[in-house]
C-alpha cells in the first residue's frame, strides 16, 4: 500500500472528525482498521488523533504489522485492549474521543472505564469515505473480479452429474486458492431446489441430470472482495428455468442502466423489481445490491429503503432473484463501478 | 438437532436469567442464536421470555428456519431487525429485558429507542452454559477433529517442494469440502519463517527443501468446530527444528496432563510455558489454548490471566508454540475434553 493512499484517506477521516468537533477516534470495526492502517491481520485497533496514527495489535500480529504499516505507530499490547488504548490516549491528551458506534457495549463499557472524560460514539465517518473507492481500490475490486471469474471458468468441466454441492464449492474455493486468491465469503453452490434459500450453505445434495445450480462467490484480492452470481442448467434448460432466467437477466439489465451518479439509489432498485413485477413470478425478498470493498457488504444499501443518491467511485452489486421455494432459485449479480456519466461493469472482464 | 438437547440448554439459560430478575432476553450473537434456536443461518436474533423462544430472522432465511427450528417460533421481519423485536416485546410484555453486551453499540441504542422501559446489558450467561458441552455437541466435536485428521492425511501427499502455501491450503480445504464439511476457520499454511508469524495468511510463498511447515486448520460438523496445528519438516529435520519440536511437544504434554476438572486454569497453562523456560528458546505471547465448540474461539480462555478452575465438559485446545522470527515458527495444538477424572484427546482420533 502506498504511503500516499493512507495519507490521503486519513486527511478525509480527519476532516470528518473535526467537523464532529473530534480530535481523537478509536478506530474498533476490522474493516476500517485495515482501511486506515493498511493492517490485514484481526483483532487490533486504530487509533486516529489529529498529528498520529497508531495500530494497537498483539504479539501475534506484531511482525506481521512491522511488515505492513508504514504509516503508522505500533503498539504491541500485553493486557486488555481497552487499558492498551486508555493508557496512550492519556499520553496523547486528546479533548474530544470517540469510538465506532459499531463497537460491542462491552467493549464501549470497558473503554469508559478506563478513559478519563468524555466517549462520545459515533458511527459512519469511515464507512462513508470508504464507500468511495480510489483508483487503487477499483484495480483490486477488478482483479479480484476476473480471479473469480477465471476460478469458475476452471470450475466449469466439474460441474457433471454426480458431484456434490460441498465437493463443487470445494473445487471453486481451490481453483481460488490456486489463483493466490480466496473466497471473499463461504462460497453458496446450491442445486435444484436448493436454490431457492438466497443463502444456502452447501451439502452432500448430489447433482442431477436436468437441475439447475446457482453459484454465488467471490476472490478476494489485496484484501478486496468481488461477489459474483451464475445459475446454470445440466442439460437441455426446461422452458421454465428459461422464463425464470430471461427475467431475472433483463431485471439485473434494467437495474444497471439506471446506474449513475446521482441518482436515487431507490430507483436503481425500483428498476429491477418492475421488470419482474410486469410477470406472474414472485419478487425477490432481499436488497438488489451492496456496496463492495474490504468489506462484501458495505455502504452503500441497494434496496426499496436506501435514502442516499449514487456517487462516482461507489462499487455495487446488482443481484435481483427469483426463488419459488420447492423448484428453483436464479439470481444474477454482477460488480459495477458508478461514474459520473454512468457505470462500468466491473465483472466481465474475463480477459 | 433434538428438541429435548434445546429445551435442557432453554431451561438452564432460564434459570441464570431468573437469578439475575430478568424474564427476556435478546440474543444477538450469532453462536448463541444457533446454540438457543438451533438456526444455522445469519443475520438473525432470538428472543428468549420466560414462556416462549423466539427466532427474528428475514424472507432470506425463512425456509432454511422452518426446517431447522422446531422449537421457536419464526418471525419474518421486513424492517429494521431493533422494531421487530421492539413489536415482539411489546406484545409479550415482560418486566425486566435485558440484551447482550456483545451487541453492538448502534444495536443497543436502536433498541432502547424502540422499546419502552428499562433495557439492562448481561454478558456471559449463554457462554457459560455453552461452555459445558452435552453428548451431542462432544460427539460433534470429536467427529469435526476426525474429519480434519481425514482431510490432513489426504493432503500429505502434496505438501512437495514447489507448491505454495496457497495451493497447500486450497488443497486441505478441498479434501474438507470432499468430506462434506467445510474449514472452520481460513486455514494457516506458513512455510519457514513465516511460521514465526502465529496467524499467517496463505501466500505465493514456495515450499523449498529442506523447509518447515505450519499447518493450523479446522473443520466444522453440524456447526461445531475442530482446530488443530501440525508441523512438518521436508526432507530430514534439522537439528533446531527437532529440538523446537520436542520442545515444544514437551510443553504441549506437560500441559494436557494437568487438565482435570477442578484444576486452576493457569496451572495448565503455567506448565508449558515452564518447560520451555527451562530452555533458552523464547515462549510464546499467546494464551496456550482456548475452548471450542461452535465457535473456534469460546470460554474458557487458557492464559495466565484465567480467573477459573476448569470444569467437566469443556473442550480446550492445548496449543503452546516457539516463535523465532527470521527462521520458523513450531505449534502443537489439539482439542482435549476435560473430564472429572482428567482429560480425553480428541483430536487422535484417527479411526
Amino acid at each position: 500500500m502506498k504511503q500516499e493512499v493512507i495519507k490521503k484517506r486519513i486527511k478525509a477521516i480527519r476532516h470528518q472528525l473535526s467537523q464532529k468537533n473530534i480530535n481523537c477516534l478509536i478506530v474498533t470495526e476490522p474493516a476500517n482498521v485495515t482501511y486506515t492502517t493498511a493492517f490485514l491481520g484481526d483483532d487490533s485497533w486504530a487509533v486516529i488523533t489529529s498529528r498520529s496514527l497508531y495500530l494497537i495489535t498483539d504479539s501475534r500480529y506484531t511482525e506481521q504489522a512491522a511488515k505492513e504499516c508504514s504509516n503508522c505507530k505500533i503498539i504491541e499490547r500485553t493486557g486488555p485492549m481497552a487499558q492498551a488504548v486508555a493508557k496512550l490516549i492519556k499520553k496523547t491528551r486528546p479533548k474530544k474521543v470517540a469510538v465506532e458506534s459499531s463497537t460491542s457495549v462491552n467493549a464501549f463499557e470497558a473503554l469508559k472505564k478506563n478513559i478519563t472524560g468524555q466517549l462520545k460514539t459515533i458511527s459512519g465517518i469511515i464507512e462513508t469515505v470508504r464507500s468511495i473507492k480510489d483508483s487503487t481500490e477499483i484495480a483490486a475490486i477488478k482483479k479480484a473480479a476476473k480471479i473469480a471469474n477465471e476460478a469458475l471458468d476452471k470450475t466449469l468441466k466439474f460441474i457433471k452429474p454426480g458431484i456434490t454441492e460441498s465437493e463443487l464449492a470445494g473445487q471453486l474455493d481451490f481453483q481460488l486458492r490456486k489463483l493466490a486468491s480466496i473466497n471473499s465469503f463461504d462460497t453458496i453452490v446450491a442445486f435444484g431446489p436448493n436454490g431457492s434459500r438466497p443463502h444456502h450453505k452447501p451439502t452432500s445434495r448430489v447433482l442431477k441430470k436436468n437441475d439447475c445450480l446457482l453459484i454465488d462467490f467471490g476472490a478476494k484480492y489485496k484484501g478486496y472482495c468481488s461477489d459474483l452470481t451464475r445459475c446454470f442448467a445440466v442439460g437441455k434448460p426446461t422452458k421454465f428455468f428459461n422464463k425464470v432466467y430471461d427475467t431475472v437477466q433483463r431485471a439485473q439489465t434494467a437495474a444497471i442502466k439506471m446506474v449513475k451518479a446521482g441518482t436515487d439509489i431507490t430507483k436503481v432498485d425500483a428498476a429491477a423489481r418492475k421488470v419482474i413485477a410486469e410477470t406472474n413470478l414472485p419478487i425477490y425478498g432481499h436488497g438488489t445490491g451492496h456496496g463492495l470493498g474490504l468489506e462484501v457488504h458495505e455502504l452503500p444499501v441497494v434496496s426499496p429503503n436506501s435514502k442516499t443518491k449514487l456517487k462516482a467511485g461507489q462499487i455495487i452489486t446488482i443481484e435481483p432473484g427469483i426463488y419459488i421455494p420447492g423448484k428453483l432459485g436464479i439470481r444474477i449479480e454482477d460488480d459495477i463501478l458508478v461514474t459520473k456519466t454512468g457505470y462500468k461493469i466491473l465483472s466481465n472482464n474475463r480477459k
